[in-house]
C-alpha cells in the first residue's frame, strides 16, 4: 500500500519548507536525498527485477518507465524522445501517485518541485550503472501544467557534461 | 514495492537529526507528523480494509497487527495483553521492515526512536474512530533489544488520562 509513502513523503516536504525558505533551496535539498536513495535502490532493483543490460539509451528510459516506475510508484509513464541525438527523453504521467494527497501549491510555494526527490532517484540510480544523466521535471500538473513530464537527458561524454553545464 | 518508502523515511530522520540536536526533539517531531499521517491514513483503511467496527479493546490491537501493519508495512506483529485491566497491549515486531537499510543508531543518538513516526501514526488513526491512546516504544531492535515492541494503552476516560498524565 502507497498511501503510508505518500504521507511520509509529504511530511518530508513539509519539513524541508519548514526548514528552508527558498524553494530553489527545498529542490535542490530533496534532489539530493533522493540521490542518495538511488544510489542505495538500485541494487534492489537490479535484484528483484532480474533486467538484463539495456543496450540504448531509448531501451534504459523504457526500462525507467515501465519497470522501475511500476515496481515503485505503481504507476507506468508514457515515454517519448524528444532529441534527434536521442539521448533526451520524457517521461510523461497523466497521475502522480506521490501528489494524491496535495491539492495544490501554497501561493508562496510556487516555484516548489514538490516531487524533486524522484529526479535525484532516476539520477542517483542511474549513475551507479555508470550512466551520467541530468533530471528535472519540464511540467507538472501541481503547477497547472496537463501533464507532469519528467525528463532525462543522458549524459554521453565527458564533453557533453561540460556543454551541458556552461 | 517497500524500499522507496523506507529509504525515503530514512532521509526523513537523517533531516530531522540535523535539524535537532536533541533525540527527544526528534522523537517528539516524528510523533506528531506521524499523528498526522494517522488523522488522514484512517480513512483510506476503512475505506480499503472494509472492517466492522471492533467490539473491545483486544479486536482493535488485533486489528492494527493483522489487519493495517499487513497492510501498510507488509508485516504482523504478535498482539500481546499486558495488564489485567484488559487496556494495554504490546504489538511484538520479529523484524521491522522500516529499519531495513539501518544497521545500528550511531552512538551520538543512542535516545533516538528511529519509528516513532508509527506511534504517532497509530495514535492519529485510533483518535478518529474515538479511541484516545498512548502509544510509544518498549523495546526496540535498533537499540539492542531482542525484538521491537510497540506499547498502546487505550485511555478509557477523562479520569485514566489525568491519572496516565499525572
Amino acid at each position: 500500500s502507497r498511501e503510508l509513502f505518500v504521507l511520509t513523503y509529504g511530511a518530508l516536504v513539509a519539513q524541508l519548507c519548514k526548514d528552508y525558505e527558498k524553494d530553489e533551496d527545498v529542490n535542490t535539498c530533496l534532489d539530493r536525498m533522493g540521490y542518495g536513495i538511488g544510489v542505495r535502490l538500485i541494487d534492489d532493483f537490479l535484484a528483484r527485477s532480474a533486467v538484463k543490460k539495456c543496450r540504448s539509451y531509448s531501451e534504459t528510459a523504457d526500462m525507467i518507465a515501465q519497470v522501475a516506475f511500476k515496481m515503485y510508484l505503481g504507476v507506468t509513464p508514457r515515454v517519448s524522445c524528444s532529441s534527434a541525438a536521442g539521448n533526451e527523453f520524457s517521461l510523461i504521467l497523466d497521475k502522480n501517485p506521490l501528489v494524491d494527497f496535495v491539492e495544490e501549491l501554497p501561493a508562496e510555494r510556487a516555484s516548489l518541485c514538490y516531487c524533486n526527490l524522484l529526479c535525484g532517484v532516476i539520477r542517483g540510480a542511474l549513475e551507479m550503472v555508470h550512466l551520467a544523466a541530468e533530471v528535472t521535471f519540464l511540467q507538472d500538473r501541481l503547477k497547472g501544467d496537463a501533464v507532469t513530464e519528467i525528463g532525462i537527458t543522458f549524459l554521453r561524454k565527458a564533453e557533453d557534461r561540460k556543454h551541458k553545464r556552461s
